[in-house]
């Protein structure tokens, strides 16, 4: 069978304990389907792989619906239309917005959006339409996540330090180069040299710590020497232990995400919250979905940053849709390195 | 000599480990000073206990400065001029502002502020000035540090549920009445039997749970079912754990206060935050004296409440400054049943 007869899917065979790996998974593989009216299938190109996927995967969801076991695993793709029912949709489009672990998704027409083909080097500094893969990391949620964020929430002042953690991630690179453009000084956290050479030199943060060393506290602090405006957290435990020491009076906490804790069952005590008043620090959760607005808006102020070359990112790769079970047991311990992406299927342009 | 003439005060011996009592002060007698260019003298009438005391006790304050040994412990008063060389103040005057565990304080006039005598008996009910002690209560700090949180962090909309810990104190008892008026349903948190009927039958919050329940989280639940949309939060330690478990999606907390732990050093650990984030849960830590406007207002909008008996609040009242200390260390364990008084010198109205 060719590979447009057959679609292999993800699906839950257990509840994780732990990190996530492929054992939790089985690939089932049954016929692409056709489109019904309104519908659309699309051949996937890229899947992403993002921290809040583990939180499907436990029984008790506080915001989203529980992956039932034997249900296909969720996630955002890029794909290319290869069926359409829909009047909006035409073989050979490029299309955002479809969801599932699967070769091939069938849709809505609705929660798809059209994107324009990459005309350009993936570098997508030459100009024209941004490389597709960006709708699911810097132009996408992702980026939309740090917008929504630094924008909403921790609203930076110029010459204010703001904070953020996982800093070299699909999340935190986009919240920094976003609080720099508001004129804040930022530090960032990430873990090992390599992640912190890159957050300082080419996301040009002006500092960065390793959350590895040995006195992660003494080391913020060092690099904060005016306290802590500004939070953009997305990893909780003990960088959040750390922060939340430093944080000056008035200080806003974007809580975006606790990867750190995200394989732990049950959740570790936190920080007692007796600063919280003494200093009238701002903690708000927040989730990108809620305003979805955000997200078109989001790409359409950014895409002339990233083909320009003014907002950096970085995108991490791994092929094949058979290890997306195991990359997401990565991104939760930092072993990615840039927005995560899953190769499933060849981008013939 | 006569009361007019020795001043007394108490000071600061050493910094109290656990709960503050009279072995940690000392009572200084030296005599009534005299007023300088634009100050004034005034004779205590009544002084405020209030929990945020014993965060001055410590040697690192968040917020405000510690209180040194050796130094006059803070707390405002409501006294009776007796001296003045300010012409915005003559003797026989009431005002309120001035601070001190003292049995006079010498004052500058721009920190005072006149207030009428009670011209009708101290209930309040009978119209007229409202009784000079609800200054220091109902329409002073705390009464504004309710109003303050319910209106500007909770904003409570009608059919919500709101939870008020510590109920029945100065401050919750406002917290709890300002959200009834907003249409919500309010459940209240305070210890033992009594307190849990006053807040029922006369604050007439729709509930009230007792934390020394057995099973606190269960008695809230019952109480709460259809979770928690905003809390104000006066204690920390169990109930506030108790109260976070139950948060529904887009709760709102205002961190006014953790009482439970002010006598333990170091503070324990807190829940774990992840909930924030899937809950989108807004937690807004605040002190009123940051909008000192707000306590005019307040003042402005409830003394007609307090008049025509439609606000109700409740005083406990203790005879002399000597018994000041131990009313700390008591106010901390919920010894007191109502907004705290130290009666230091006789109203002659």
């Amino acid at each position: 069978m060719s590979a447009d007869t057959v679609r292999r899917s993800i699906v839950l065979r257990r509840r994780p304990s732990g990190a996530p790996d492929r054992s939790d998974f089985d690939i089932i593989e049954d016929p692409v389907p056709t489109p019904g009216p309104g519908q659309v299938v699309t051949r996937t190109i890229w899947l992403s792989i993002d921290p809040y996927m583990r939180g499907r995967l436990r029984e008790q969801q506080t915001y989203a619906k529980a992956i039932e076991i034997g249900e296909v695993m969720t996630g955002e793709t890029v794909g290319e239309v290869i069926a359409s029912a829909d009047p909006g949709f035409v073989v050979g489009d490029v299309a955002v917005g479809a969801r599932g672990w699967q070769t091939h998704v069938l849709s809505k027409a609705a929660q798809l959006t059209k994107v324009d083909r990459h005309d350009a080097d993936r570098s997508g500094k030459s100009g024209g339409a941004p490389p597709i893969s960006t709708y699911l990391g810097v132009l996408g949620m992702p980026g939309a996540t740090a917008y929504t964020g630094v924008i909403d929430i921790l609203k930076p002042k110029a010459g204010e330090t703001v904070v953020v953690s996982a800093a070299s991630g699909a999340v935190g690179s986009v919240a920094g180069q976003l609080a720099k453009r508001k004129g804040a000084r930022v530090v960032g956290i990430a873990g090992g040299a390599d992640k912190c050479l890159y957050v300082q030199d080419t996301l040009m943060f002006d500092d960065c710590v390793d959350h590895r060393s040995i006195d992660l506290r003494a080391e913020l602090a060092a690099s904060c020497p005016n306290g802590i405006d500004c939070y953009f957290e997305n990893v909780g435990g003990a960088v959040q232990e750390a922060v939340f020491d430093l944080l000056s009076p008035f200080a806003r906490v974007a809580m975006c995400g606790m990867v750190s804790q995200y394989n732990q069952d049950p959740f570790p005590p936190g920080p007692n919250l007796g600063f919280v008043v003494g200093k009238r620090v701002l903690i708000q959760g927040f989730i990108v979905s809620d305003k979805p607005e955000r997200i078109a808006e989001w790409r359409q102020l950014a895409a002339p940053w990233v083909a320009e070359g003014s907002l950096e990112y970085r995108e991490d790769e791994i092929d094949g849709l058979e290890n997306a079970p195991d990359a997401l047991g990565g991104i939760l311990g930092g072993r990615n390195f840039g927005k995560l992406l899953i190769r499933v299927g060849l981008d013939p342009h």
